[in-house]
C-alpha cells in the first residue's frame, strides 16, 4: 500500500499538469462500511490543491427547491483536478425508495437521469469512477458495536443507524438494483469486498492506478526558451 | 400587451406561493433580435423577488474548465422562482460548430445532452420554455446601423457582430438543425417573428400566460386557525 500510494501521488502530479481530463471517484456504502477510511488510506497522500473531497449530507431546504443533481452538479471537478465524493447523488435511489417516499416508476426516472448526466460527463472530459464499499451484516454489527463502546467513536454514531440496520435486506435490495442500472461502460461500479480494511484500500488503489495509467497522461511541452536556460 | 402584463404579474404571484413548480424561460436570437427588449416588455412587471435573469456572455477560466451544462445548471431556478435566460447552453451549439471548433458529431453529442439534461428538469419539476427570436437579414441590418448612429447605443455595439452578420447563413443553418434536434414535448421551441416588437411581445406573453395557466396553480391551504380571527 505503501508503494501504491506513492505511485498514485506521481499520477496524481501528472494529471494535474496534463489538464485534459477531471476525475470524479465516488464512494458509496452503508455506516461503517470503510468510506472515510478509504479516504484517509487511499488518497491522504496526493497533494490538497488537485483533490477534493465532499461528504454529503441530506440536503438543506434550499438544495430541495432544485432537482437532486443540481447541489452535485456544481461539485463536478474541474480540468486537472480529483474530486472524491463520500456519498453522492446514489443516496437518492437509496433512501427514498427503501422508505417509500418515491415510487418504483420516479426510481427508474432517476436512474436514467444519472446515466444520462454521467455520460454527459465522461463525453465531456470526466473519468467517472465508482465504487461500491461492501460488508457483511455480521462485520457491520461489530462495527458500529465498536462505536458504541468507544467514547472517542460516539460522534461518528447516531441511533438512526440502528434504524437504517433493520433496513439492511431493503438497503442490498436497493443497492442490487442500482448497480444493475448504473453500470454503464462510461462510469462502471468496482464492487468492493470490504470486510478487510487492507484488501479494500489495495482494491480501490489499484483501480484508480490503472485507471490514471491508462490516460497516458503527459507533461504539457515545455517552453523551448527553456532548454540550456541558466539562471544567474 | 398592459393588460397580459398585469395578469402576468398576478399568475407570477400565484406561481410564487404554490411553489411546486420552477419556470426556466430560454431567449435566444442573433444580435439585436430582440432579447433585451422582451425582457423589458414582458417580464419588467413581475416582483424581482421570485423573477431572476442571467445574461449569458463568452465562459470564464473557470467555466471552461468545467462542462459546458456546469455553470447553467447553477442557474436553474429554485422552487416557485422563475429565471429568465438571456442567451443559454444553446450557445454552445452555435458558436462553436459555426467556427468549426467542434465537429458535427460533437455537436450532435451536445444537442443529446441537452435533451437529457432538459427531460431531467422537465421531469423534475422545471417547466421549461424555449423562444427563438427570428428577425430578417433586412431588419437585422437596420438595427445595427441604429446602434452605429446613435451614440448612447454604442454600447450595445461590437465589431464582433458583423463578423456574426457576415456569417449569417451558417448561423441559420445552426438554429434549423437545433430547433430540429431539441424541439421536445418537454421543452418546445416557440419561434417568433420579431421584425414587429409589439407582436414578438404579444406572442411570448400570450405563450406564457397559457403555459401557467395551464398548470392549475393555487395558494396553498390557510390555516384554520386563520378563519374569521381578530386583529386586536
Amino acid at each position: 500500500m505503501e508503494a501504491l500510494a506513492t505511485e498514485l501521488d506521481a499520477l496524481q502530479d501528472l494529471f494535474y499538469a496534463d489538464k485534459r481530463y477531471k476525475l470524479l471517484v465516488i464512494l458509496q456504502g452503508t455506516d461503517t462500511s470503510g468510506k472515510d477510511g478509504t479516504l484517509r488510506g487511499v488518497f491522504s497522500r496526493m497533494s490538497p490543491l488537485g483533490v477534493h473531497t465532499v461528504g454529503w449530507k441530506a440536503p438543506t431546504e434550499n438544495e430541495r427547491a432544485h432537482d437532486y443533481l443540481w447541489r452535485i452538479h456544481q461539485q463536478m471537478p474541474g480540468a486537472g483536478e480529483i474530486m472524491i465524493f463520500n456519498r453522492s447523488h446514489y443516496e437518492d435511489v437509496l433512501v427514498p425508495p427503501v422508505n417509500g417516499w418515491i415510487t418504483p416508476a420516479q426510481t427508474a426516472q432517476r436512474l436514467q437521469h444519472i446515466n444520462d448526466f454521467e455520460r454527459m460527463l465522461s463525453e465531456t472530459g470526466t473519468v467517472v469512477l465508482k465504487f461500491m464499499l461492501h460488508i457483511s451484516f455480521e462485520e457491520q454489527g461489530q462495527r458500529l458495536q465498536e462505536r458504541i463502546d468507544d467514547p472517542t467513536k460516539h460522534w461518528k454514531f447516531s441511533l438512526g443507524d440502528l434504524d437504517a440496520r433493520k433496513q439492511w435486506k431493503q438497503y442490498q435490495a436497493a443497492y442490487e438494483n442500482l448497480l444493475n442500472a448504473t453500470s454503464t461502460p462510461w462510469a462502471p461500479w468496482t464492487v468492493v469486498p470490504a470486510d478487510s480494511k487492507t484488501h479494500r484500500n489495495l482494491m480501490i488503489a489499484t483501480v484508480v492506478r490503472s485507471t490514471l495509467q491508462q490516460l497516458d497522461l503527459r507533461y504539457p511541452p515545455s517552453d523551448p526558451a527553456l532548454k540550456g536556460l541558466k539562471v544567474r
